[in-house]
């Protein structure tokens, strides 16, 4: 039997896609990283169907990328090998939502932002926040670890996946994991599989802990006339045992991008820190908050807006979600970084970003999650001829951050864009164990291949 | 050259011990497992050592038991296949604190109680407290993947584990994992490694996160006249969006142990929570204390005691300390179970519990973490004689919890204690792919042997 015959006893003729224009739609991600066209796209409904199409792509070594939304960053979801591009979309049902277990399960289809929403009615909450979750699917966020910038008190999707359904590579289906908070039987398959961008398998179920929903939040826009002082202010309000939900920073240039948009800043503004935090009761966030703004302002900080209600709080937020989209306004391309450096060093990366921009001649945005230490460095440019120096920043944003203690990526994952530089921050040794390790689940090598590490020397 | 020879390369004769003192002083635990004595107990001063011993004790198909302060519940640190007992406890010193990047370096024989205080006295906060914490290890619990009370709002060890140096059982020296907070590049081996039991590698250094240290903490301690009710409210205060650092149950049976002690509850007592939660103001504490207060009477609480300053909580934390011992007077022996269940199903589990033990004529005390649904179920029994009913009632146990959607270990391991029990849990298709990634890190089974994992068919 053919590889085809055998691709249509798995899956109903609804669910297999040849195409052009479909095989475009599921050769491209948020990445940046170009087009890249699977041979076919199929749709899962079950776990029996994911089973039987790595079995099948096992014997016939035919590559298979799973997606979900394809709204990662780093090119995890493109078939840059070819083959089956596995949509997960169609499983999309909240399975069940415990109120008094404090669990939600779910299939991997699901949008996080449907499940935050039905969580939420119910007096519950999954923290967990990439940019995208009014879109991104959860096995998408579990592919890719994902985070945002609640993680800083909160920590990342890896922290709330109790157990998992999972289809290894070979085509078994294992129930991994557990139901309850605690639990340490053998080894944490889940710890090893959350993060693995599609190499070690996929998720057909999750069952994720969630929280009481917090009574109370409260946000404050701190406004500054010198980027320095803002980014020293983060380290400062932190050592002072204040520990927000959120304290995300933008640079001058993120605040330049925003004039064209409906959410500018006063005149003059050269950076600003958007911080929240959240508890039972109003009264103590409020105090929270002028703790935190009394250290802002002995940090240069010139104004100091306390969010009034849900409203205005949003507002803040939405001047945030725009500044990605409002850069694409200063030029025509950019390529977007995602560095961790140790919170203590937050000041030098962005200053040794800021200084390298100028050398290169590039104009660098640097903002996002700075009270865990997680940048998003966009180097901004108008076309190919730019890209040599691009490709320059990058590296040597990454190697900076490295060298500071840091890591090449927080939340986006190695994925395509990242491979070529996973050993300046791992060595050759390390490399060589997880390539071992990934053979030993998948042997013939057709799980998302040409992902993570580096093409073996 | 002998092995014995080759040992001695490796070690000055100061960190190697023969005699028959040494031997059975490593071949114990806090398990009441038996003894198992090993052959030598070797004292690493570092990595290298480390390093040297595994290598060469891949090459000599040795097994190699690594242990720090013995003082696991499930025999994790028996030398049960003999071999070298190797101890990290030399390796204790505090590499650094870090205040602004809120990071501890520690090499693994740090007493936990150790580490605690350190930071503390910095302001900063590391939240996992095993019972042991005054003399266990923190290379222990990275092994076992340690818990404790405060595991209901902050998590356990493998949540606050950064990066690692670690010796793979074939001798090689890694950097696994990260300094910062966030960091997805490559494969989560530090999920893989914290928590498997001594199987996989050995932890000659670790970077732990830290948090601020919460400036106000409220202890209250709840008495029920029925088991039933004070159950009923562990579920009702969570259910009503309450996240308590603690909240531990005490049945009537652990308020028995305590009256020969000093600190008995008041006459009448079948039933206690000890109920703490932190933040950054007291006040917010107190009205938070209130509403689970409320929420507890409704659920028949005849008191509620709130502790008025250090030396009163203290005194109630010291109460909950002492069951454990004082079970000891009660009967000459215990076996203590660590099952968790879904925190809906802590009424139940707790009911099937003590139904279990009339049926069987046995004592059986349940307390421990009813917040996150962990509960130790103490067998008390009287000699050799009575092991076969003790043996049915922890299976039963956990075949209970099993059912009830729980976990068979969670926060003790699996060690040998449980490694029968594995399969009530694990299906074998999960058991035997564990198994096959033990052979991949350890390909001669040297490390911890006979631990975790039931014997292969």
């Amino acid at each position: 039997m053919s590889f085809l015959d055998a691709l249509k006893e798995i899956f109903p003729a609804s669910a297999l896609r040849f195409d052009d224009a479909s095989r475009e739609e599921y050769g491209r991600d948020e990445s940046d990283q170009g087009t890249h066209l699977p041979e076919v796209v199929a749709f899962a409904s079950n776990a029996q169907e994911v089973a039987a199409l790595l079995g099948l792509c096992q014997r016939e070594r035919v590559p298979v990328t799973p997606c979900g939304a394809r709204s990662g960053k780093s090119g995890g979801s493109l078939p840059v090998r070819g083959g089956v591009a596995l949509s997960l979309e169609r499983m999309n049902h909240i399975l069940e939502v415990n109120v008094e277990d404090l669990t939600a399960t779910v299939q991997p289809g699901v949008i996080l932002g449907d499940l935050m929403k039905t969580v939420e009615a119910k007096g519950l909450f999954y923290p967990p926040d990439p940019n995208s979750w009014d879109w991104c699917t959860l096995g998408g966020n579990i592919a890719e670890n994902a985070g945002g910038p609640r993680a800083l008190k909160y920590g990342v999707t890896r922290d709330y996946v109790l157990g998992m359904e999972w289809v290894v590579p070979t085509g078994e289906v294992l129930r991994v994991g557990k139901r309850t908070i605690k639990g340490v039987a053998g080894y944490d398959l889940v710890g090893l599989f959350v993060g693995s961008e599609g190499t070690l398998g996929v998720a057909t179920e999750i069952t994720l802990q969630l929280l009481p929903l917090p009574r109370a939040v409260c946000t404050a826009l701190m406004l500054f006339s010198e980027l320095d002082g803002a980014a020293r202010a983060v380290s400062a309000i932190l050592a002072h045992g204040i520990l927000p939900r959120t304290l995300e920073l933008l640079d001058p240039v993120a605040i330049r991008a925003l004039e064209g948009s409906g959410y500018h800043y006063p005149g003059g503004t050269q950076a600003a820190l958007i911080f929240e935090v959240d508890g039972s009761a109003e009264e103590p966030l409020l105090a929270e908050v002028a703790r935190a703004a009394a250290i802002a302002e002995e940090h240069g900080a010139r104004e100091v807006q306390v969010a009034q209600g849900t409203a205005q709080r949003e507002k803040i937020w939405e001047g945030r979600r725009q500044v990605s989209p409002s850069l694409r306004k200063l030029a025509r391309h950019k390529l977007s970084e995602d560095i961790v450096v140790p919170r203590g060093k937050i000041p030098e990366m962005i200053a040794a970003t800021h200084a390298m921009g100028a050398r290169l001649g590039l104009t660098v945005a640097t903002y996002g999650h700075a009270g865990d230490g997680n940048l998003h460095a966009n180097v901004l440019y108008g076309g190919p001829e730019d890209l040599p120096r691009v490709q320059e920043a990058m590296a040597t944003i990454m190697r900076h951050a490295i060298r500071l203690g840091g890591t090449i990526t927080g939340e986006h994952g190695v994925g395509v864009a990242k491979r070529r530089f996973l050993q300046l921050e791992q060595s050759p040794e390390l490399i060589d164990l997880q390539r071992r390790l990934q053979r030993f689940f998948d042997p013939a090598g057709i799980m998302n291949p040409g992902k993570i590490f580096p093409d073996a020397p």
